[in-house]
């Protein structure tokens, strides 16, 4: 993007911003018949099931734009939908992006936020048919619809989590919020003193983990390929502990997991350190990690075991068990689930 | 609703919220399979298209609280994504509402709103499926995205229209428009003199036209009887001139329309003189009529010829011969889109 260029959004009207984006766009799915320029977008006939999420980012409440980039907002707006379509086990297809827009953005702003918007939908292969551009009074307003498609028998709910189920989940966590910690230090040191410059370099993963995140479809495909379809499953986007309480709510059982399997990064560990943080806590209530939580039946164990990014945290209880961290030393300590919670 | 009870939202939380608001949802459509309460919600499989259309509306932008009860707000909030759906000649089945809520919003007016989008997805015969729900630093925020079925031999788009179609709109136009002049001077009045009480008695019909629009699935449901199916349609969100524009443009045709033949209510006309606003202008330009702009063969004429509520208002011509309005002197001027511009 050329810095020294703005171009007013007045200049080019809505319908002109409109056809500006819609230029870019290009269907790859099959089940994409009409995209962009019409009242609806229009998806084909299916004999699999559609899954339909929602979620909406809103300026100083879900994200800083002092410290985070337009492409990578406009990536993680796509991603954390994708995500939720991962969480049911599904493939996403289509997305729609609504934006309010106040006139502190420019055209270029614009082309930015849709630049990464456009490589998530590359990277997750699907198409983005449709949305509403408005003008705003308060910032950046961004209200993601994805779709996605899977067959009835690999549907994983929240629901479906037996006893004895083995709990896994993908990657690492709570680098997200360490990561979010070290951005909005940074930026007081900055407010402080302009001529101070962000030390970033130190945290490239677990700022690059706030910015950036990436939905696990990667492990959604192996799951496939591998035919294991998790009992339950969520992603974690409030928090590990928080997320449990949700299945076993949903599933009316109890769980138990083991400190000494939670999986961390070294760099969150440390970093949380230099916070004075518990590590420990930042992976249970630490947010937007957009991971995968599921459970397994046993006899699946096999199939995932050497897997390198799946850890397997605990299993499934009676509800009467309830829900319980086992610690280093062995003690069985409640789980309290803390969850971001908005208001 | 009890004016007197106030429960901040802090006090539930926003999974509380969601789950007060999750209560009151019964899943009518066959095929919403799951609703609220997980990743993302389940449609089952389906034979015939489906449409997806989205629409966000702000505080300050698209409304305003001064004068807009929640309950007609949560109303027009379903009824405008519906109405997209309806252009399509599709059936609504399922919405996702997206909520941003400041702190100045009491559980109560949450519930007010719902009061108006579950009063709508009745009305409609369509399920409320998911939403997220958020604090908002700057005042309300409503996104919504509507699904509906369609058959591909039924459906509608913009590109279907054809030299000598004849041009037909529902309802009314204009009133909307006229409707929120009257809403603003009212509101002029009270804030300059908050004894003064808002005259709206005298304009019972415009007033309801811009807060509380109403989907035209009626006519949806009767082309369906009849057997017409449109050539092309759109709905009238922007004003006629502007819709008339698109449907040229994406059909590749011209179009004449006739002073004498456009419909409005003489409460729209004399209020329009009122306020020293041509009535026409007010027909051509004036937005949120929520009717239905399209176009039919001419063979299905006789199907419709009597319908009490549909307006024949022109027909379509070569591209070559432009988009005029024919006066009533009988002189063809070229047509203007004004359109509502947000930007």
């Amino acid at each position: 993007m050329d810095k020294e260029k703005r171009t007013e959004i007045g200049t080019l009207g809505e319908f002109g911003l409109i056809d500006q984006i819609n230029k870019q766009v290009q269907l790859k799915q099959a089940s994409s018949l009409k995209g962009i320029g019409d009242d609806a977008a229009v998806l084909g006939p299916s004999d699999k099931l559609r899954v339909v999420t929602t979620d909406m980012l809103l300026e100083g409440v879900h994200f800083d734009l002092s410290y985070t980039p337009l492409k990578h907002l406009g990536f993680k707006a796509i991603a954390v939908n994708v995500s939720d379509v991962a969480a049911m086990n599904a493939i996403p297809t289509q997305v729609t992006v609504s934006l309010g827009l106040s006139n502190r953005f420019s055209v270029e702003a614009v082309e930015e936020l849709y630049e990464g918007i456009n490589l998530a939908a590359n990277h997750y292969n699907l198409d983005l048919v449709g949305g509403d551009t408005t003008s705003s009074r308060a910032g950046l307003i961004i209200a993601v619809t994805a779709i996605g498609e899977v067959g009835e028998e690999e549907i994983s709910y929240r629901s479906g989590a037996r006893q004895n189920d083995i709990v896994c989940a993908t990657g690492d966590l709570g680098g997200a919020f360490v990561g979010l910690q070290v951005l909005e230090r940074e930026k007081q040191v900055f407010l402080s003193d302009p001529k101070m410059q962000p030390q970033l370099d130190k945290y490239p993963y677990i700022t690059g983990r706030q910015l950036r995140p990436d939905a696990r479809m990667d492990i959604i495909h192996e799951l496939r390929e591998l035919k294991v379809v998790p009992t339950s499953m969520m992603d974690i986007s409030d928090g590990l502990a928080s997320e449990l309480f949700h299945i076993c709510k949903a599933s009316g059982v109890g769980v138990a997991i083991y400190e000494d399997k939670l999986p961390i990064d070294k760099q969150t560990y440390d970093t949380a350190l230099e916070f004075n943080l518990d590590p420990i806590t930042c992976v249970l209530n630490g947010g937007e990690d957009y991971e995968l939580l599921f459970t397994i039946n046993q006899k699946d164990f096999k199939l995932l075991e050497k897997h390198p990014d799946i850890h397997f945290i605990g299993h499934v209880t009676a509800a009467g068990d309830g829900k319980v961290l086992v610690t280093k030393s062995g003690s069985a300590v409640p789980l309290k689930a803390q969850g971001w919670q908005h208001f």
